[in-house]
């Protein structure tokens, strides 16, 4: 086989966030994000699904094994925001919006650097079963 | 982030309807649609998922805020076939046989109109958890 | 093993019904069962969880061979409700309301039937995944 | 009928919290709680099951009406605990630990005061897909 | 409080099994068991839910540590049994048909013996998503 | 409507496999595959979805009827996995590695030589909830 197969892998974590732009007040807050804005925080069971594409190794059948994808995740994404308060516990979101969008494309990034550059990439954020966010679109 | 970002809203409806042909016989619609053309009509659970693609705003984060998308959906897709019968009780079936591949295109239909042209649109839809359709594919 | 053990089959069915007590005003029904009172019905997709209970056999190590009870179920309960219309297609619902608290208990008695004495039963339909019901409570 | 039926009622909200003892050290929470003691929280989407048995009505053919139920859950526990901080936000939690045991405790005391007495009452929280509670047990 | 709560745990583990009794010919097997008894073997994901009853620490909040129970499913359950055969790798089912109202029993008595007398223990096992066993019942 | 719907139809099947290369040593292999080397074999439930795209008929609405794509996937897949060893029961993997991938691309071969070429075909397999895989990518 010489064409590409995806292999999607799905992993969860557990974090607190809240929504808000630096430099509004609390009523354009509220107004844009409403209870999501609420000061004290609330949080979501995330739910990560990474897919990565790529050629079959002709030998052992594998895009990637998915034991090193999972630690890979693990390792750089997991490791930084599981049980963490997005917020206040990472630098990545210390000024940035923790919207999904923005969390998916962050981890899209940590993700690409770990990657074989011959792998094409994708990730898939649940913040609730009914609320998810896909990057690269 | 100038890249484009999927955002996904998962909704619900419960309808009944019948598949059948106008001008068909009984016999004809019978072989083509088995027990989905019982003329009493049978029912279902739909789950809705629109995705809509865009550029995240630079400030809020958001693709589209998803209260404004669930509005939109409520107001032009629940509030139109959310316990009604396809058939007899919506314009857009009644002539059109309601097959998943008709409604999700109805439905896509419906909400193009309703959103910002810079704003790319996708709509799937489950007739059960087995069967279910894409537009556009 | 001389103790009981629980055996549970998972089944579904898709029906249209429409909720309304006989000789009540369209008015007094449109209060009680709001928008599940619409005449032209709407529908569900039904899950039925049937769960008996007994000594398994000490040689086979079963308490029902699920081919045996999967076939009671679709001979007996899905091949009189699977698509149809609940009020108008069934003996069992033509003047009995299909509340999801009677088409349990109908399904039931049904069951109870079929099944040896021997053998302990219950059974849970779900209307939707968030509304569901169970009998005997 | 004369028989107990079981109605359930599942909704959901989303809550940050954090587990510790007051007046243990942080060692001591680390050791027992480990990374759910973090001081800046971590949240979940918490799923509630609401368990109602009791005599169907013999005219409407319900037990409750699951509209009714619905907006008491929405009033007494969403309205108080969703998109909060459990720790910071509400009472019930200001210094009693919120384990999932302790938030289905205070929530089936909640609903218990707002049910007829005539129905019985069961709580299911789910924390995450693999971690739940109920009460009573 | 002082009255008792429940807990629960889900794990899961992948195993091949056939379902035969020893000393039966294989039309005999062939005809109780079906395509289960396919002398290669075939195979599960199988999901496990096990729910410990008890009256949850005054000062912690818990009925028991999650992260102290999965560990003891872990060590006892799935160390024994996921990636295995049942039949040839296991004493258990050496020759005990390893029927899911088998397996369930087996697991718990495995983990009965690991938990304190003081807590009730109850074991589900799905076998597929629609056939699945509970014990005690 | 002149344009692509794409359908999906969700069918299982359950079967025992082995991950192994012919020809490397028992370290080598259990090296790569770890725990799904086990030379006894483990199994998995499979899920398979089937994604089909085409322009609906313009009269019965249909890209294709979902009956005859299930009888199709039943008599070319199921058949031939379901309930099977990968690995000794069939000639398809009798000396290819049996990873997801594979099997993946194996039943997309199957399956696009028995639709019309009008159509589009896409398979995904799911080997866990957790691992699953696409063919095209």
């Amino acid at each position: 086989m010489e064409k590409k197969v995806a292999i999607f892998r799905k992993e969860h974590f557990n974090a607190a966030h809240r929504l808000f732009v630096h430099g509004w007040t609390d009523e354009q807050n509220l107004e844009q994000f409403g209870k999501c804005s609420n000061p004290h925080f609330h949080g979501h069971n995330y739910e990560l699904v990474v897919k990565v594409t790529g050629i079959p190794d002709p030998v052992t059948g594998y895009v990637i094994n998915l034991s090193t994808l999972s630690s890979i995740i693990q390792k750089h994404v997991l490791a930084r925001f599981d049980h963490k308060n997005l917020n206040l516990d990472t630098k990545e979101f210390a000024s940035l919006n923790p919207t999904a969008e923005n969390i998916v494309y962050v981890i899209y990034e940590i993700l690409r650097k770990e990657l074989d550059a011959s792998l094409d990439l994708s990730v898939r954020l649940y913040e609730t079963e009914r609320n998810f966010v896909e990057y690269p679109a």
